[in-house]
């Protein structure tokens, strides 16, 4: 579907009052409903809590609510425009949780970008949810406050910008390679951008079995001989790229199989030309792709975007509603490393029964996604001994 | 309606899983839908509001939203059971500001008791909600809670174990004074009580023109020869007490017009005997009133309790669904002393209608009550200029 067929009108008015509204789940009418949800009755609930306060998980929303975080320092493609102007994202946000995953979600933005305040007032609102997605956040800030949240909180923390993104990233691999029958341990992947999503991308396709990863960033290849590298970078650079590539992206691109962009840089054809025979290209900058993909075809094998009007959308709404449901559902405490590859083999197994070269993950409105991701999530939490049980 | 009929079973099965749900109020059913609550489309509502702050009463739900604020330390009757147990109470408070006055909220309950620390996570949720009630905070604590949230947050703040019972006490005042044809400014009132509810309602009564008011804590008449009061109660003994009585509920009930208890104290027969000729008796703890409000009626020419059992219910959802309302509709900046007499006003009006002595307020769920105290409220906030026009 074009996204030409919304106006300024439809985005605007499909906000008009906010995308979101509370309701309760059972109607008032008479004095006895107040009675049961209001005084007195509810005494009886809080003094139960009050006494075994795992009862909150039963009685109490937030078994199933996520808190939807951010600081408006790195919103989509806008960067550090605050607070309040990141609402209408969290809005959508908490939007495609219901949507999807049934989940009842609260966006919570912050009036600070101070990495320890922002764990500190999660620390104390603690009792008001279940889970923390975090939401566009700056690199490498995100990183941080990532780390330190999951450990001061004891229920699942992800920010979806590093691991929505990865997954998806790749799920969609998983579906290109079983399009062209090749192995992601045999490929050379590049990655364009080091920032929230590269990074948790690098990581996550080098768990999946990923032999040969490199990075860059706007000044090029990260690489361990590089002096302006901040932490995160100078970790990739022990990780990655262990063929000691330098230079820019040309360098990098020149026989390799799979490119990953994940930065606003455009590339030009020629680099597109200089990769091996039946190329992988996932040009997923937003809104403009690195390149358009009826140029990307012309030398790549599968072409993918995050844009809805091309085939192959790359959308983090295929992980993230899964994810936390199944988190949620199996009562984990935190969010590990190999519940986010069963949620990417969730992905690429719903794509799996029709693959193409224009269709190597689901849709994002397909309705077995969230569930199948769920299922593989929470067995994964089972297996990993980090839920309640 | 005795609350007889509502069983065990009937309360905790209407908790289970909690009693609120978050919705889209557009629904997603296709990728169109997707291109305007989230991306792409989403970003330019939030480029508008980056470039246009107030664009985000406008575009997001948080101008008709009230956080719904609680550490927990002064639940109903049960004191201080923690910020989990006090959950489902905070989560009812959510349902009534729905059903009674169209508004959503959502329960923040804190894992702090220090005054600073819950004002200081506040303003860093800022962006995040229209307007605050506070909820179930002990004494004397909450005065000071309150005062430096008014001082630090540029909305709405109201804590309605305050200043909602004291609104709907004078409101059913003016209707126990209408059915008796008596005046509050002649009337002697004596309130049992010095935490939340009972200072506010001295002070609201007094605004009202009451002249003659006396309140008791646990230890007796509050008065300025006392050595052990707190700064509130040091300040209710130069403001309250007037003639200067000493002693107990027996000295300051003897020819009272008006006993109004908000403490759990019972009450002796004997004392309500001692009351001056057509009294007027509120009997509010709750779930145990002071008296019986049968034993009551043999000396009060009106009786009231908190109960929904009796006749003349006096409960706090007669004013705070309004008084919100009326304040988030006027794009007030805070709650003043006028906005609470105008919503007391409003409420009596809509009782005055068929006014007798076990009709004094209107029924918790008239739906009249919630339009007419925000019309009332929006109006008193015009009147004195804390609207942003």
């Amino acid at each position: 579907m074009s996204q030409a067929q919304v106006s300024d009108d439809d985005i605007f008015g499909g906000h008009e009052g906010g995308k979101l509204s509370v309701s309760a789940t059972r109607p008032i009418t008479q004095a006895r409903d107040l009675s049961i949800a209001y005084t007195p009755g509810v005494a009886k609930v809080s003094r139960a809590i009050a006494e075994d306060v795992t009862l909150a998980k039963r009685y109490t929303w937030t078994d199933r609510l996520v808190a939807v975080v951010s600081d408006g320092t790195a919103v989509l493609g806008l960067g550090d425009i605050g607070a309040r102007a990141s609402l209408p994202v969290m809005e959508g946000k908490s939007v495609l949780f219901k949507t999807f995953a049934g989940l009842d979600s609260i966006p919570l933005v912050l009036d600070t970008t101070d990495v320890d305040e922002i764990v500190e007032t999660l620390v104390r609102l603690r009792p008001s949810f279940g889970a923390v997605n975090l939401e566009d956040v700056s690199a490498p800030r995100c990183f941080e406050l990532e780390e330190k949240l999951k450990a001061a909180l004891d229920c699942p923390v992800m920010h979806d910008d590093q691991h929505g993104t990865a997954i998806v990233v790749l799920a969609a691999l998983r579906g290109a390679n079983m399009v062209l029958d090749k192995s992601i341990a045999e490929q050379r992947v590049v990655i364009s951008g080091a920032g929230a999503a590269g990074v948790a991308c690098a990581k996550i396709l080098q768990a999946a079995g990923a032999g040969d990863v490199t990075v860059l960033d706007s000044k090029g290849i990260i690489h361990s001989g590089r002096d302006n590298l901040n932490p995160v970078k100078e970790q990739l650079a022990l990780t990655t790229n262990t063929t000691g590539l330098r230079g820019g992206l040309a360098d990098a691109l020149s026989g390799a199989d799979v490119f990953i962009g994940l930065s606003s840089a455009t590339i030009d054809e020629s680099l597109l030309a200089s990769m091996a025979p039946d190329s992988i290209v996932f040009a997923l900058s937003n809104p403009d792709p690195e390149v358009h993909p009826d140029i990307a075809a012309k030398y790549a094998s599968v072409v993918a975007t995050g844009r809805s009007d091309f085939p192959n959308q790359i959308n983090n709404v295929l992980a993230f509603p899964g994810v936390f449901r199944g988190a949620l559902d199996a009562g984990a405490r935190a969010i590990t490393e190999n519940m986010k590859l069963a949620a990417a083999e969730a992905i690429a197994s719903v794509a799996a029964d029709h693959l193409a070269p224009d269709h190597i993950v689901p849709s994002p409105l397909d309705p077995r996604v969230a569930v199948e991701v769920a299922n593989a999530v929470a067995k994964a939490a089972a297996e990993d001994g980090v839920t309640a049980d």
